[in-house]
């Protein structure tokens, strides 16, 4: 019989159905795509084609070679721009708008065209998270930023055509609701617990230790008991603080090696998979209040989501977090 | 430059992003499903394999044949299932669960194995309404159902790999919270305006003109002022009324004629989409609120979702209601 469970963070059930479930070898990819050139010619964010892109705003060189290994600039076709005010507009009570200012930023994540974050080295994959918190430090210090989404689509399913490896960044002049609600979970779990939700979360975890993954020293990566999707997977720092800004060169080094790993299981364990994930941080003014805690979070994209999802916001997970979980630490210790 | 609508249905913002728009005419699919056979053998829907699906619920006959024209039965493979109580279990803070008690039904919409809604005559589509309407009843009867989802998906990307035409129905013994904001943010409107804030939003989107397909006495058909997808289309009553299970026959007559058309412009206008189709209707008590309205929302599935909204709650729509409007009315006017 299969099971709703609420989860803790945005306090909405999902369905973890059992009766329909797969098993996890069930969904490793059959036929992976194919692994593409280093360098690909007419690829605009291949070396060599600097030209092609719009106004860059970071880079990180190699040390060996002085070229660049990382590189952020504006994306060509922006969903917001850093161009005028966040004033709103009403011409009708049911007609509210803001202007589509804000920020859209494209980070390239590898001079290679084939160089996924699975697989880098520790160097490498640094420049990535620190141009993830580089960005964000500068993006929270416009005055129309109200939020910064860091994410990245791997994948067509995942919704990108782009092969390049790359991340995105949408700085937004609003807070989302869907974040402000994940805010006032927290809250109110902090003002009647007195702890950090997250902080509970991850002790609760590797308590039971069924859904961890693995553990480093300030990092845990798990499948949580709420998982929404099959091999739904979160990177949660042990100590928690609100934003990822804040975020210290060391721990910075500790966070992406956890990530490689952690996309490195899913890589090799499900065949390359299509994946979205996320980093989720507090909005500007949250920085260093104590209920929230920053946390990356993967989603595979192993089945759909259709109408039931849509209309509902509950997700049917087809896959229990424990099996996949265990799934995941089977393939990390024979890997 | 793009602009940041609110929806005032769910307070969330929705990006319409003009930068990156498509014209109307972009998105229309260049090579649609081929159209199958009205029969195919070892089609578990069509007519002769009665057999290999579970309980049936209900049926409706063609009067002229005396044989099914709709039918109802269990899914083979449930997210829930009729078994049990909805008692919460608990063995952790962070740990709340329920057994997946509810139903999940099937609801084959013709005998036809390539008869599609949009192309039904109106007795046709009037049963497939009612088995949606009677359904509703009879499951909100049951002690451990809180809500009733009732939805379609329609091809591949809209989440189904069966062809013959069918929606489903998930009734849980959860009201899920998404769906409890949506019930909120109607009450907050209806305590500070003292009107249904569907019925002030159907008489805006009137006046205006610039996001309506189609009225009939009762119903109107819009691409609503914060459309989170190209093409996303309601199908609104004029007359305000909480649940779907209230309605009449001679305004289900009229539901299924608007339901129809708005499915068959989509189907000429776009060639045959793959979509998502769902039901909003009050939860178990809220049935004769004066706040809520029930309707039917049909997103088709033209764009991918990715980590942006998967992260944020903010969909970035790449058309613009009133210019996808302006083009399904050609469409409705030379069809």
């Amino acid at each position: 019989m299969s099971e709703l469970r609420l989860d803790p963070t945005t306090r909405e059930w999902v369905i973890i159905a059992t009766e329909r479930a797969k098993r996890p070898r069930d969904l490793v990819s059959r036929a992976p795509h194919p692994l593409p050139e280093a360098h690909v010619t007419d690829c605009p964010f291949c070396p060599g084609n600097e030209d092609q892109t719009t106004h860059e705003t970071a880079s990180y060189l190699d040390p060996a070679t002085g070229l660049w290994r990382v590189r952020v600039f504006e994306n060509k076709f922006p969903a917001v721009r850093p161009d005028g005010s966040a004033e709103r507009t009403q011409d009708h009570p049911l007609a509210l708008s803001v202007k589509g200012v804000g920020a859209h930023e494209v980070v390239v994540e590898s001079a290679l065209h084939n160089r996924m974050l699975a697989e880098m080295v520790d160097d490498e994959i640094f420049d990535v998270v620190r141009a993830y918190r580089d960005r964000l430090r500068d993006l929270y210090s416009h005055e129309y930023v109200r939020q910064v989404i860091i994410f990245k689509n791997h994948g067509p399913s995942a919704g990108t055509s782009l092969e390049h490896p790359h991340s995105q960044i949408v700085a937004t002049p609003i807070v989302p609701r869907h974040r402000r609600l994940q805010y006032d979970v927290a809250v109110q779990h902090y003002d009647e617990r007195g702890r950090n939700l997250y902080l509970d979360m991850v002790e609760f975890e590797i308590e039971r230790g069924l859904r961890v993954i693995r553990e480093t020293a300030s990092f845990v990566e798990m499948h949580p008991y709420a998982s929404r999707r099959p091999f739904e997977t979160w990177v949660v720092p042990k100590n928690p603080r609100a934003s990822f800004a804040e975020v210290a060169d060391e721990e910075l080094h500790e966070f992406g090696r956890a990530l490689r790993d952690a996309l490195h299981g899913l890589y090799v364990g499900l065949n390359n998979p299509d994946f979205n994930h996320i980093l989720y941080t507090a909005a500007l003014g949250d920085e260093n209040e104590p209920h929230f805690c920053w946390h990356l979070r993967i989603y595979p994209r192993l089945t759909a989501v259709a109408g039931f999802e849509i209309g509902s916001g509950v997700h049917i997970n087809t896959s229990v977090p424990e099996d996949t979980a265990s799934f995941m630490r089977e393939v990390v210790s024979t890997s």
